[in-house]
């Protein structure tokens, strides 16, 4: 695809969370990868005013900004991401009020239903805290370690997780495309309702049984998926 | 009706279930009973982009796939309830986020007001959890014979509980036609809403008297109903 | 106002309060006096395909329905509050989800704040239960006579108390014109929201100062009353 | 900018509160200043019939009407603002249900996340409560007084808090436009929102690292701001 059919999937994106009430205002921000670069929404943008030409190009290796205006503050995140695991191409980040409301209580989401294990192979991770540190040095930088961090610590593939929240600050997720990485920030604002009213109704309820867990991420995923007209 | 006409029905009614908030996504369908054909929303599929002879028709005695895409995943389940039920003509399955959450908390919802009693004649039943088993052998057939053994424990019609709980999954609803089901799947939503709010404001409440639970029950079934047009 | 005007109206309120979230299906009802007569919804219709002469004429005095299709189910209710305050002239119900949830758990709604204040002199009360023979007797009459006992019992007239909660059955509002009873209905919605909120944020808040209260209630009540373009 | 188009910009954005969710029917009122003198919304009006020139004017020194329809019962509270605080340019109150919901609870709302810390320095604070004599005396004046009283007890400029909530009643907030004073309204809507959730899920969720908080409030304001295309 060309740089400009990027440039505009990459604005549309960044409106697709507007619009589908994941972030509101300026929040939030969705990137693609093309080869060595990244385009990402500029910082503290107007997206109804803008031009797909505004999108920020940087470049994956270096940070470097070549063209677009000045980039996503946090684009030093996605980048860290991207720079980790080759096979995600796009990243979102959201402020979606109810995984953002697991974030900030610093808690992982627990599966608790077939609507969450259809998608992620265990629960929603949360990162560690930053430290002062880093938190006072490369702080976006620091975000996307951490997140790097717990995928690793968790023995998991960034497609058996496909997002995370970072503690105390919100959601990020990711896909092989803007469209798979755009709906997985949908999905998971969804699990993470589901899990908040389970909790609030049987605040004892416990994690589904791992055999359902499996069946049900393994309709959808791997070998031996049935799920969709591709597998059946 | 014609088969035409009816696979334009299941599309339609699969397109309301997301319209109306009760399915997100893939999630969720919709079938019709026709005969011994049951048309089903197909698996996986893009719901914006498919035309009504993409619907499938699957045979309810062999669950044999006739025409159409392949079948929804959750098929069997279908089948099963209808196998059972001559006078059910459709069945709705969504993941709406109240009814959902009931289910994943493996709670029944206690009959706590009239817009409950006026659709079910007792509490919404959660139905038992799937053994190892089940969930490793045919799932989505035992999820149908789940859903079909509550309701022969509670000695219960399908007219008085249009609707069950599939723990740690979703709602199942059902009706005489393709509207009803519809509907019952969105009353049932509403009633789950209407009880998680109730249970927040007391935790104490308890199930309404059984006499107004009656009463409100037969105001709109039975020989004496006295609600609507027809039978006043 | 003409007999056919009337029944617009209670067509387009009855319609509004659908429109407005209030209620679903056919659910709720509006009415409107005109005189020795009530307009009222037919029982069980479906308003996207009724025309205004099909809503319900009722006598006040005898209950005999003299015009239209089949009236409310509920009639029996709206016509005891009539007859009891000839200031009414309208009267709502709805399933209006949080009033609904207060009067499911069968609590009084607190007065937590000022939007409380500007319309209710008090608390937003219940009606005590229903004894097994009301229930099993006229049911609906019966339903009109514990609001109308809750009023008297708290000495308030209906300007100071323009709604109620009905026990495990949801919200009645009243009003001197239908726009002022529907009016009142949603800001019962509102009213229940917030109080719903503030308890979840605050389990022990109590009601707000006597003084504060009733100098939000004359600001728009009584001959003090210095809120809006007639009293200024 | 002209009076007139004064009248028109506080028409519109009495109008965009509405819009957007954050009042229903008269409550809420928006004010800019020009100078001497403060453009409000008139007490008690109906937004959708009536025109920019209905808007009052004030003078902010003497409180004198001198255009426009009888001002909102709100004005001197939004005055006393003006007063002291020469840098805020518009007022606006609002019934927005969470952060209402918060005053109602009379508790400050804590900064959880980054979503906070990006607009707020410290936690939303809330008033104290009035005294007897100061509800039964000048009340809207005193509202606007212990709004004032609660700055100046943090020692916090208006820009290091854009706004506050009033014990029992709702959320104020302001800006040096009326654009940014309503998207300030918004925001402590969203953040009250997460803020609730939050605790929902954690009850013992505590405020976020001092660090973090000021890691983020300095992203986007004072000298090193590096948020924004104006900062990068």
């Amino acid at each position: 695809m060309s740089c400009s059919s990027l440039k505009e999937l990459c604005l549309l994106a960044n409106k697709t969370i507007i619009d589908n009430g994941l972030a509101k205002f300026q929040f939030g921000n969705v990137s693609l990868r093309n080869d060595h670069e990244v385009i990402i929404k500029p910082t503290g943008i107007d997206l109804d005013t803008c031009d797909f030409e505004d999108m920020s190009v940087v470049d994956v290796r270096t940070a470097q900004h070549s063209s677009g205006r000045a980039p996503s503050t946090d684009t030093l995140t996605h980048i860290e991401i991207y720079k980790k695991y080759k096979e995600i191409q796009s990243v979102v980040h959201t402020h979606s009020p109810y995984a953002t409301a697991w974030a900030q209580a610093s808690k992982p989401i627990p599966c608790l239903g077939t609507t969450h294990a259809d998608y992620w192979e265990g629960e929603v991770p949360v990162t560690r805290e930053l430290t002062e540190s880093e938190i006072n040095g490369e702080y976006e930088l620091a975000t996307g370690k951490v997140i790097v961090e717990m995928l690793l610590k968790l023995g998991l593939e960034p497609c058996e997780c496909p997002g995370i929240l970072v503690a105390h600050h919100g959601p990020f997720t990711w896909g092989q495309t803007v469209e798979e990485a755009v709906k997985n920030a949908e999905l998971l604002e969804y699990i993470a309702k589901l899990a908040c009213l389970s909790l609030q109704l049987n605040p004892i309820t416990t994690a589904i049984p791992v055999a359902l867990h499996h069946r049900h991420f393994s309709r959808k995923h791997g070998t031996n998926a049935y799920y969709g007209q591709e597998n059946s």
